[in-house]
């Protein structure tokens, strides 16, 4: 029996994960649940699954869900709670879905008590990727990537030695605005952007993938979890989202894993690693398909890509500035409050003028982080009224 | 320093298998070399390669080689020629890439001999399946597919426990005629069949590949090398060729390989197992491609694909006879004799008459084998007749 913790258990991979655990009734159980603000949806899993250990975001948030009558071990509020949920000594595997980079602190508890991590939050080794795979390594822990792109690289990559790599290719759908020009993206809304045409997936999510951030934060989750460097990972339009991911190895062959556009399958990966187990889902048929696309990003008309492979190349604390920059610009675009083609903008001129630095803490990475958040604010609204 | 064996080095494979060794001689060394009738070709070889060993077809064709004035040890004639290669004490790794039935003896010799098998030659497992795995069992000897599908599925399973398997996938161009019916394959000529739309190859498999045969056979020949029944093994017409073959796990998880249409990348693969090496081909571009198309085949207009797996299904010396037909129609069809659309009912009618016995011995394959020829050639005259 495998016991799991689920940061962000309210949310749409949380609730994936706990669709995984009531499959396999037998070899998996819920031991902590931590969720945001949805104090009546964690109410009632708690009552189903009976967890041992819970967390929400805020006292507030806290003060619901006791008066919703449920009975439960409220382990903490905000990062404090998601790093007493991942810490609890009965938890075997954690779960970290949270939102935006709330779970950093907790998936380095984790780490530090030889927990298994399931990381399906990629700000966490966006904002300190050399961080946590460094513990993970001192401390012998595995980081199985829930990403489907990523979970889908260590699906080739499995029994095969680091020298044999070549190139990790990651797939993009493209997004709902694949082959549009820039100008066509002048007048998009978060409305537009929202009708994601083969994920179903959270808000901030769905922007980063109409921008092609989401795969540019996978760039950077790449390097991390795969210790590739930036210029051996590409990213191929593949609007089917079939190929979830390829490795292409030193003699030219590639690798593919695909499937079917369902997160219960990485997360079951992840649960069930190094074994494998059936899953309750329709086969992926190739013939109904009929036909797979592929094409190259376009670097002009998407430009949040190459700020991504920008700050992986330049290291240090740019991934931070990034992330954070991109957070803010999405937060605002999806308040109406920002253009679409202004995202990269306030992203590009947060990369200009931000002054690199080593990732030696997390105080240092939380504090470059709120620099870049502070100053991407800023200058949103001088963009803004350029437009 | 790993050292060769190539029976049937003047073919399309051969000659693949030796430009692979030029480029690794500081890997790969030519130490025997088996041709059939081309004494010419082998002379340049061995001038070139200065194998210890060679044979020929027949005495004549040693004759000729003689005549060309090189000197090289003529280890026999025909199938004995073949073993005394094959079995040759310098001799690391055997590629069985001889025609048709031809190596079985030799692959069994290397085999007793400890010595690795490249296997490019179908027909070796298709005769006598049970024996050669059998007999590398015992001997612990790998039995490496240069068959890029199941070389294909060699690469996917790379790592992998056997219970994760729940079925092969082996993709198929779809040959010549893909999308043709059974009334528009009625007059299709040995000339049209030829035209291979994606894999250069000999001429008997050409035909194969027109009626999907050769995928029948493959089917037969992966059962054989990965253990996996005939029910889950399936075949997925793909007129690219880019996905080789897919291996589907059994959470519904697809792992495929993917690579240029060029056999030297399976055979130095074979060559090169467990490591990788780089190899001098250009990459696979998938955006380049850009498309790639997959659908059902048509078992209607090409019959040979069911009665491949009739015969599997029936096991015992069913696939022999099967072989053996098959090979006898396509000879006949090749020579302008027989139509393409009684290629089929020659296959289908030897095996109603044939009487399914085990396979206990070389002998008795030879035996099966050989009133196999008989009946089909007979039957053949009486079905042509009548179209």
């Amino acid at each position: 029996m495998k016991r799991i913790a689920i940061l962000g258990s309210t949310g749409s991979i949380g609730q994936s994960a706990l669709a995984v655990i009531d499959a396999h009734p037998d070899r998996l159980q819920v031991v902590g649940l931590a969720a945001g603000e949805n104090a009546d949806l964690l109410a009632a899993q708690i009552a189903r699954y009976q967890p041992r250990v819970v967390a929400l975001a805020s006292g507030e948030a806290s003060d619901r869900l006791r008066q919703t009558g449920v009975t439960a071990e409220i382990a903490g509020t905000g990062r404090d709670g998601l790093v007493a949920v991942a810490s609890h000594p009965d938890v075997d595997i954690v779960l970290c879905a949270s939102s935006g980079t709330d779970g950093l602190e907790a998936v380095l508890a984790a780490i530090a008590q030889r927990k298994t991590i399931a990381l399906a939050n990629k700000e966490v080794l966006v904002m300190a990727g050399g961080l946590v795979t460094d513990a993970a390594r001192q401390h012998g822990v595995s980081i199985l990537p829930v990403d489907s792109e990523h979970n889908a690289v260590h699906q080739c990559l499995h029994g095969r030695q680091f020298s044999d790599i070549s190139r990790l290719i990651l797939t993009a759908s493209g997004g709902p605005f694949l082959g549009r020009s820039t100008s066509e993206l002048a007048g998009v809304t978060a409305a537009d952007a929202l009708k994601h045409p083969t994920w179903r997936m959270g808000r901030k999510i769905t922007i980063d993938s109409a921008t092609l951030m989401n795969k540019g934060l996978e760039v950077i989750e790449a390097h991390w979890l795969f210790g590739v460097a930036a210029e051996r990972i590409d990213v191929l339009v593949h609007p089917q989202s079939v190929v979830h991911s390829l490795v292409e190895l030193t003699d030219g062959s590639m690798i593919a894993q695909l499937g079917v556009t369902d997160m219960r399958l990485p997360i079951q990966y992840a649960f069930s690693y190094p074994d494998r187990w059936t899953a309750p889902l329709p086969a992926l048929d190739l013939t109904r398909i009929g036909r797979l696309d592929f094409a190259a990003p376009d670097g002009a008309a998407f430009p949040c890509l190459g700020l991504a492979y920008r700050a992986l190349e330049a290291k240090r604390t740019l991934p931070v500035v990034l992330n954070a920059a991109n957070e803010v610009a999405v937060g605002l675009f999806l308040d109406g409050r920002l253009g679409f083609g202004s995202i990269p903008r306030v992203i590009e001129q947060t990369l200009d003028a931000s002054v690199p630095a080593d990732v030696s803490t997390l105080a240092s990475v939380r504090a470059v982080d709120q620099w870049a958040r502070d100053y991407a604010l800023d200058i949103a609204r001088g963009v803004e009224s350029k437009v």
